[in-house]
């Protein structure tokens, strides 16, 4: 994995990509690009790290991405690299392209209903946003109705991921998110336990997955999100969140 | 193809489905459920249609679908019948489930490219709703930088349609909105026309589109569309087109 720093808008691009490599372009600390690395690593798949910083894009990543979206797997091809984004949509590219350790169920009925519960997640992903605009004011309840689907639909599936036996592509997609809850706990130790008490199954969910290789591999401490958190609100960051 | 009609919340549920039968709850004239449709007969899958009254939803189809998305394909399993909804979901659905006609790329980034396209289309449903909203005064901008970025896209595929030589799943999940524009012609004749001739490529696509025989069959004229639109607008339905 190589690894690129861009400060200005006048760095250089990296240089095309040679055939059969990958380069994401992302924000340090962004859970979309989180998404997206939990599924490169639990594939195998080699790529690159383009770290950007969001405040100052360089322009030719503008020529490459005028809709700006971050983050962006860049794809060579014979006919040049081609830009995809929308972490759903680039993971679920690499989980086609890529065949090992398939991350999707291949019953299409359980893949579909899978896609409508990351869609149901977006709930959570705008209480998150909304707790952090209004320092943990107000947001707590579209993240509680949101774990409480995810709850009940664990319990039914009665296994210890969503994806069965080992995490797929669902449990990878919400991940970024139930990582960072656990700032909470840093703020309200005894609220948080007493809240992860009212949801066994996701509790032991959450314990399943801090002791997963890949999950392991990407994660960052309670501590380390709430720095950020506070320093991306000092800097109005919320946007890149 | 049965057809089922309740008017009122007291009707009674429709039967458990028998094993392999479909069945799509719409609403008439709904463009998302004409995507489906579009898709259902491209790959010749037996439904049944079960229109709905958006106004008086009977009570049974609340509990089968608690969030109240419209449309849902209810499809049957030895554990009972599921639903699906969200008319892109269901349509991929289609596509993985009956391998017959595929309609997505079997390349994946193709088929994620025209993920993208799909979504960058909501820009055109936006517009178009804002058409509506302001009769006809704004949102027409919105709508010609989408047909813009799709004219594009044809010319540089350089193919009849978005799927190559014959539609595929970008061609009908776009169509059920550009049939719609055309009711633009009742309304000011000329102004559409010399709009519709800046984009060669894709007038060209929309009548061979309108000559296909699935879009052939479940097409309804400029004129049906310009006076269901009327009538919704006099009943505040906006928010069912």
């Amino acid at each position: 994995m190589s690894y690129y720093q861009h400060k200005s808008s006048e760095a250089p691009p990296p240089p095309p990509l040679p055939p059969g490599q990958l380069r994401l372009y992302h924000v340090h600390m962004n859970p979309y690009a989180h998404r997206v690395r939990l599924v490169l690593e639990a594939k195998r798949v080699p790529y690159e790290l383009h770290a950007l910083d969001p405040l100052r894009l360089p322009d030719w990543f503008r020529e490459k991405n005028p809709r700006l979206k971050i983050p962006v797997l860049e794809v060579p091809t014979p006919q040049g690299d081609r830009c995809l984004f929308e972490s759903i949509v680039i993971c679920d590219y690499l989980d086609e392209r890529y065949p090992q350790n398939p991350l999707h169920s291949s019953d299409p009925l359980v893949k579909a209903q899978d896609r409508l519960l990351i869609e149901r997640f977006n709930e959570l992903i705008k209480g998150s946003l909304e707790c952090f605009d209004t320092n943990f004011t107000f947001g707590g309840d579209q993240i509680l109705q949101t774990v409480d689907v995810f709850e009940k639909e664990l319990a039914a599936r009665g296994t210890a991921y969503f994806g069965g036996s080992s995490a797929g592509m669902l449990d990878y997609m919400v991940w970024p998110w139930l990582e960072r809850l656990c700032l909470l706990r840093c703020l309200r130790p005894r609220a948080f336990d007493a809240k992860r008490d009212a949801f066994p199954h996701m509790s032991q969910w959450g314990h399943a997955m801090q002791c997963e290789a890949v999950v392991k591999q990407l994660a960052s401490s309670p501590e380390r999100y709430l720095q950020y958190y506070r320093s991306a609100r000092a800097h109005a960051m919320g946007y890149c969140l």
